[in-house]
């Protein structure tokens, strides 16, 4: 990768990470080892690494010389690996940790029948089925990222996965098309939220006969 | 259109997404087949159309010449058409998503008694009586676009329509009443959504007796 | 007034306007017949009024030459003559518009025990007892204004009144003071919103026996 | 402390009250003396104190040379003497306010299997069981004071302490620690919040069995 998009990605990659963290999808540093909030990550916070996870090129400033790349770095490149992608983020929000787990006896989440599962790519129709796998959280990183390299497998037509209350990995060919993945599956995750609660309330009362 | 007024209205849609994007009215693409999120748009995404949906002059930039307009063109050509008005506006918010659902049996959302209905255009009382039809989502353009024309003759003082699961439409004299009228039914949305949540829990526990 | 204080108050308002705006406790025109959204608000929209709410002085620009007053003007004319007050501030928030309603049968919403009461002018324990009473909406401006004197004369601690399914009247010997009041009750009521919401849940559910 | 520190301390002091506020956690004054709301503090609103709680230093300008450090002194000081912590932060928000009234018989908040409390000081796994002690709110501030201090000495390794209807306290080697604490807590908090609403919904429908 030349040094230029090298650095045209590294500022890209820090407003996609601003606009995480002002919605509430990546508080404190999120899990990861970094002492960085996410809010506050500039450019000398991005590392860039080869597809082993070792950090290659040199941070834009001295300081970061001993940054470490984030834990998870494994789990990014197996994912980058099977879906053949460009880009893979990873956010935690408050729906994705609430839903997760209580969808985790199921396996995973269905989603069907929301005018915004276009917008996920290739798909042309409200009436898409989207399945997103849930799988078990782990510290132990060869294990964590086997478990997600299976539910990959098992469902190659999966645009996402969950880390049962820990959070979404979503990818896409480019940084944008990941983040609109990002925004997507936070709208619908949240939507499902909303809509669980009120249906509840509205049948036990009788204000909605479906 | 002069090109001077066109390069101020380009400005103010620019403006308008950007509100709606940040409340989360319009994350992703919501829905339309453009690869720009909503709250990166630039005057250079904004086409200019003429009553058939034909893009018309010349687009900021050269980058947007090859872009296309999107597929509800024809419904905000439609919208316009029936009522008379210079502006329509479509967004996607999450509780437009969930109530348009869980009202979709009844055809409709009834609004009544709130003292914010008097920012529609034409409404003087909180007394007024507002129904918002909700018309069953469609990726056939001609078939949805019919749809919404027969709930919009039906329902000729109805300042917005929702389609279920999808989104709402709204109108306005002017791109300025369009997004008030926004503003006004989103808040209108949530209010309703919230309240049911809680007569819900109310009723059970005999804290309100009504 | 000199011209200068009356140039530091607008900018002021201005500012105050376009927070409560951010907040979403002043979307749309909210109820009032002015066309301008108040997230929009500049110092040509803000008039200045004598005690019978006629407009005195010049407004910033020709343009706001033809403005007039809120039709609510009387309301905080009626206020700011009976609690003796510098500022009075009006809000049309979801959760007020919410509890006005859920409330409206016990004539007032109860507020006790919460440390965030002491940012009220003159309350020094979060025993504090504070009774918000709620008045019925009307569009007859001299009946509704006679309805909030009433409410006003019978509970001359309360520190705000709220129109029901309108929002929120508070006031200040600031417009800093009148703000602050505005944040903690906007406070409080989501605090009791969420909680009536959680302890429904809770209690059918033997997760909390209190 | 040399003046260029304290400086730094200052401004950093100041945008983390910024970033509180407009999250909804730092709204009035929160419940403190001074007249500044939160979200417009600036460097002369800073007080510096030794610790005793006397104030040190000359304040950035003369306005503030009056005012009086915040009646909570004590409590800060008296958490990061126990603690032997560099920084200690405050904040009040809706979900702490109404968690710590919910669970206040139990005595507190129990966090566990959340990936986000990776982000607590010294904390490496999801399986981490962290107990957030709630102590009773109280005018008297070496009462409250006193008992601040028998929760933590209960408790050595809980990261934060709540008190009743009244907000968070939590702390860290550096401000930025101080604030991760925050937003990790602020996030689970919310997420435990929703959740027991949404199973509450749920288990009542047969939708989850869990």
């Amino acid at each position: 990768m030349t040094r230029r998009r090298s650095a045209g990605l590294q500022s890209q990659l820090v407003d996609v990470s601003r606009r995480c963290y002002l919605r509430g999808w990546a508080l404190g540093t999120s899990g990861n080892s970094s002492a960085v909030p996410k809010g506050r990550l500039g450019p000398a916070d991005i590392l860039e690494c080869d597809d082993r996870g070792e950090v290659v090129g040199r941070p834009a400033n001295g300081a970061a010389a001993a940054r470490k790349p984030s834990a998870e770095t494994l789990l990014h490149l197996e994912i980058a690996r099977l879906r053949q992608t460009g880009a893979v983020l990873h956010t935690h929000s408050v729906w994705t940790t609430v839903l997760s787990d209580l969808h985790a006896k199921e396996g995973g989440i269905h989603l069907e029948g929301y005018e915004m599962l276009k917008g996920l790519a290739g798909v042309t129709s409200h009436q898409h089925r989207e399945w997103i796998p849930i799988v078990a959280n782990d510290q132990n990183m060869p294990r964590l990222a086997r478990r997600v390299r299976r539910a990959l497998e098992r469902f190659p037509e999966a645009h996402a996965v969950l880390l049962r209350r820990h959070g979404l990995y979503t990818w896409g060919d480019t940084l944008e098309d990941a983040e609109r993945h990002i925004e997507i599956l936070e709208f619908l995750f949240e939507s499902i939220g909303r809509q669980a609660a009120l249906e509840g309330a509205d049948r036990r009362h009788g204000l909605h006969k479906r």
